[in-house]
């Protein structure tokens, strides 16, 4: 047996073994995959095992996560931190070995995967964000220049995320992304062509990318030199590779090898097919001196080679490797504004306006910032001015046009934050949130300072309807765990939440803005306020009602409560600007802020009052769809205004 | 000039006038698009606009729903019930021509449309519907025989979910779908080589479609030509006509057109190129006439033809006559179970499997009740034994296996619920009802009895780790307004959320399911189980503390409750079904269920907890993501036992 043969029948007995052992998993792409990754990781892949977070490495993302055993395997003998041991915790708890593969759990692993198409969307993002940071420094072209490669099955071509990715990273071209089909013909619930028959070529060929096509997936010279010709495509390339799922199985080339675990009786058999007959866990040495001759000699040498040119790159341009250093951790290098700039009280403007005034001074003064819309930039006011849009003629361009692609738009977000270098943002409509959620989910598992500014932000949208007015949008957000949403009530509070939102580095942000304008207000100006929520108006110690309101609804709050001053009832109007933030806040001060007594509060917001009653039991909220017209008769029709909340609070008292 | 261009010129300039009186909407696409609809219309499309719910009729489906100016001004020169006055409350509160196209707003509507890429797909599922329903029946295929037209931009196509839906109705053939695309290379941020370069008609041609071309979109001579073709085809058809945004207007050709009002000037300047130099909301009897002599003669031949037909049908087959129309309404025919059937108390089962039983008895009795699932129905349990999966050569089957794509299947679903005759029912894991939530949200607005299968419902899921153990998914369906959710107990409650989900008819419905076993209860056999929310075990009137759970964690309640009686404590515990049920009920059995003291409640879901603080201040919950482990192991991490619910109560009192 040669070694690439005995190397992938190790791998693949790896992959039974982890299955078998932990009695759960998915061993059919897994197995089917192994020649695939054997060949990029011996004859191609950039990394060394020993410095897995080298900026300038290769990036791989497992967009199929279902195949981790797979990943994992290969992990293992191409030399990461990952034991024989590790392998044997595949699937248990708290192990470097989980489910799918998670970001900061296994080294080597370079992005969380699982939700199918996500993969290949951040993959997308990682090939931009080399793109972006090569044209960022001074001869950046030597300091950053590597591939990203991505595995998917036919479910992430399935999804519609891919479409989007796909259609993006050709218009880009994105030519150092290459993206490994692994085409069995089979999906959990059976043969393929139950549900899908399209051509994946012709598709990608639409989409401006080179295709590359594989017969045998066992034939690891042909793969190689599929790799070759990609790696030199002045376009981003897809290989399709046509493999056997389950290979060597009783059950190989079905849907039966997809998500069981083979059993003792079958893995023996198929690895008796490996010629691999040895017991469970065994790695020959023959197959990590393979690893060691080829991936791990070769990825010492290209660090240490670029470690000598990031030196020299240090003495020519000790102030940009400065910032190439510090901008790895996320981390925003200027301290901008340790205080907020001031805005004069009463002067009105839309938090989208200020939203504006905040991004574009940030994007002036943070030299690694990069961003976009999805299509809506002249709207959610993202929009740089004098700045050209990131593109294949204009790669030093910090804008990005996501296109109408919202999903792939928080995906790659996701991606570019991952590589590292980079900060980012991205908007949209609110409304428009549920289409993008799923990313966000995965920004927060990936634990990443993704920002996303959201404008439009409740029925005063007005003409465009119920379908583009949000209600429930903002309870979605706020349930996410590790998400931290704010809804700042005017100008002083945008620029505070822009603060906070770009001060930290470990979890996904949401700013919420109005369409409309807002009045700039004297409360606001509190230090209070970066404690998410806040006595904005009348420091009442015993006021007989507490006022919950965010955003919008803020202004509104006070005018009941100058009202209701008039007709002798005291009340505090709490600002809250963020749910997330004021509940870490020490519990004196929350009760302090609230009031001591729950039954003697009430919440104002105009969207869904789901999740408002952890604060008081009287909620004014809109909890049906909105109505297309001009905004002002929305809020006439929803009866949402200061004497209506006035009202109610008399009702309570 | 010749009667179509008097007759386009005169839409157009409805649709610059209906815009400029309401200072607000889309007029580019509706102006470019108007000799597409034109010629439709007047040449193709079967309809009578004074019976518009004819089931037979062509339907058509503005997916570029902005462009509602447009639709409304043909509804109202084709004579449907849409006044002038109607089209000069464009955008206004309450009525009939709102700034997205409503279904049972306004007459002539078939879909609600807005958010991008939701109208190809709803079309999809209107074309399998007619071509489910023709097999239906014996001699089906005479009373079921139509087009489904629909018209998008650009915005559409980039949105992934054209994608899924376009790969799936070429898969399945669904020839008597066509589709306009109007291709005007401009997009709301500029123009659409920003963001989009793809080759359309070739990514069409890989997925099966037949595409046509028309260069020129003023051309009705060519359109026609084109709408022959396409109706003759045995695929899918695309039909891309190059059109100009803004036709007309001084800013044509530009994302100036895109979404604002031309105003005055300019709209006279268009009407005067258009040579229809009339004040606003002129409609020329030429006009009318036009109308009168194609489309509406047409449309009153086919039905009077139609209703022949159907005639002769009620003779022939009285039983399936009454059935097609009763199907019409979207209500189940049978009277099913009145009572649920009993299942054997202390038995377990997974909520799931008995979701299975039910499915397969409704499936067997109910003979319009088609669905499936995203790949997954082997783990959702919505296969149907001996049943073949629709597609092309068993367009009789009743169980759909919509791919890895989870938002085209939830649309598809509201597209054929829209199109009447069928019930349906899709499935999935509880964590991706993230990728297809904005299509629940338009089935909400379309107050249509989608129903959701959602199983695998919290961090029991296990080894499949946290991109796959749902959290906060429960508050997300929870918070969408007109939307029930369903979370079962034991077997008896998913029979009885079956019952009460298949007996309505205008809004979705969720019911959630656990992928472990539970217990069947004897609390559960109450017939108050149908409100929702009800004590399930020990009628304690005055119990110490009342403890509220769902689904997996009632039996988890009801051994916490035992343990503290032991310990002098009483307890009541109650199942929360459904949570929007409940809150329905008369307030004092609300009162009465949950117990009067607010502070003396503790609610237990193995989910977020976000919007549980509704019920009582106390919750245990899991509030961050889960974890890859053998579900004992994970609940064992999380501490989610009776023990620890004990504990806490103890604490509470």
């Amino acid at each position: 047996m040669n070694t690439s043969s005995l190397s992938i029948a190790c791998i693949r007995s790896l992959v039974i073994d982890q299955i078998n052992k932990s009695k759960s998993g998915h061993p059919g792409m897994a197995i089917g995959s192994a020649p695939i990754l054997y060949t990029l990781f011996t004859r191609h892949l950039k990394a060394d095992p020993t410095h897995p977070k080298w900026m300038n490495r290769d990036r791989f993302i497992l967009s199929a996560g279902h195949a981790s055993a797979l990943l994992y395997a290969i992990l293992h003998v191409a030399g990461y931190d990952l034991s024989i041991d590790d392998l044997k915790q595949f699937r248990q708890l708290d192990s470097r070995t989980p489910g799918h593969p998670e970001i900061d759990v296994t080294p080597g692993v370079d992005c969380s995967s699982g939700p199918l198409g996500q993969g290949i969307a951040q993959a997308v993002g990682f090939a931009l964000a080399e793109q972006s940071l090569k044209n960022l420094y001074p001869n950046g072209k030597n300091i950053f220049d590597h591939y990203t490669y991505c595995l998917c099955g036919d479910g992430c071509l399935q999804e519609g995320l891919s479409q989007e990715s796909i259609s993006f990273a050709g218009h880009q071209k994105l030519n150092k992304l290459i993206l490994f089909y692994d085409n069995n013909n089979v999906t959990l619930d059976g043969s393929l062509d139950l549900s899908f028959s399209e051509d994946v070529k012709k598709r990608f060929e639409a989409c401006e990318w080179e295709v590359l096509e594989v017969k045998d997936g066992n034939d690891v010279e042909e793969i190689d030199k599929a790799i070759t010709k990609a790696k030199i495509s002045p376009k981003p390339s897809l290989i399709i590779v046509h493999t056997v799922i389950g290979y060597g199985s009783i059950n190989q080339g079905t849907s039966k090898v997809h998500g069981a675990p083979l059993g003792e009786e079958d893995g023996r058999r198929a690895k008796e097919l490996y010629k691999y007959n040895y017991p469970p866990f065994t790695v020959l040495d023959e197959v990590y001196q393979d690893f060691k001759n080829t991936f791990i000699k070769r990825g010492q040498e290209k660090y240490q080679a670029w470690e000598n040119l990031f030196n020299e790159y240090q003495k020519n341009y000790p102030q940009e490797a400065k910032k190439i250093i510090s901008a790895q951790n996320n981390s925003v290098l200027t301290e901008l504004y340790s205080d907020d700039p001031r805005f004069d009280v009463g002067v009105k403007e839309a938090t989208r306006q200020t939203s504006k005034t905040i991004l574009q001074f940030l994007h002036a003064n943070i030299h690694n910032l990069i961003g976009g819309s999805a299509d809506v930039a002249g709207s959610v006011y993202t929009k740089i001015p004098n700045e050209p849009f990131f593109s294949p003629e204009h790669r030093e361009g910090r804008t990005i046009n996501f296109g109408i692609r919202e999903f792939a738009m928080a995906s790659i977000q996701n991606g570019m934050l991952l590589h590292g270098g980079l900060r980012t943002y991205v908007g949209c409509f609110l409304v428009f949130a549920d289409y993008l959620k799923p990313a966000i989910r995965m920004a927060a598992l990936e634990r990443i300072p993704a920002v996303y500014i959201f404008s439009h932000d409740s029925i005063a949208v007005g003409e465009d309807g119920p379908t583009h007015q949000p209600v429930e949008q903002l309870a979605m957000l706020r349930s996410i765990p590790n998400v931290e949403v704010f809804r700042p009530c005017d100008a002083n509070e945008v620029a505070t939440a822009y603060r906070l939102m770009f001060a930290q580095e470990d979890h996904p942000v949401c700013i919420i803005l109005t369409r409309q304008a807002l009045p700039t207000l004297n409360g606001t100006l509190t230090k209070d306020r970066e404690k998410g929520g806040y006595v904005v108006s009348y420091e009442v110690k015993h006021a007989d009602i507490t006022i919950i309101a965010s955003g919008s609804e803020v202004s509104l709050a006070i005018e009941a409560q100058e009202k209701l001053l008039k007709q002798g009832i005291d009340s505090r109007v709490v600002s809250m600007l963020s749910m997330e933030r004021f509940l870490k806040q020490d519990p004196s001060y929350i009760k302090e802020t609230l009031g001591n007594d729950y039954s003697k509060r009430i919440t104002v917001e105009m969207l869904s009052s789901f999740g408002w009653h952890k604060f008081a039991p009287h909620v004014m909220s809109i909890d049906t769809f909105g109505a297309s017209a001009p905004f002002e008769d929305c809020l006439k029709k929803f009866n949402f205004n200061s004497d209506e909340l006035v009202r109610r609070i008399k009702e309570i008292l």
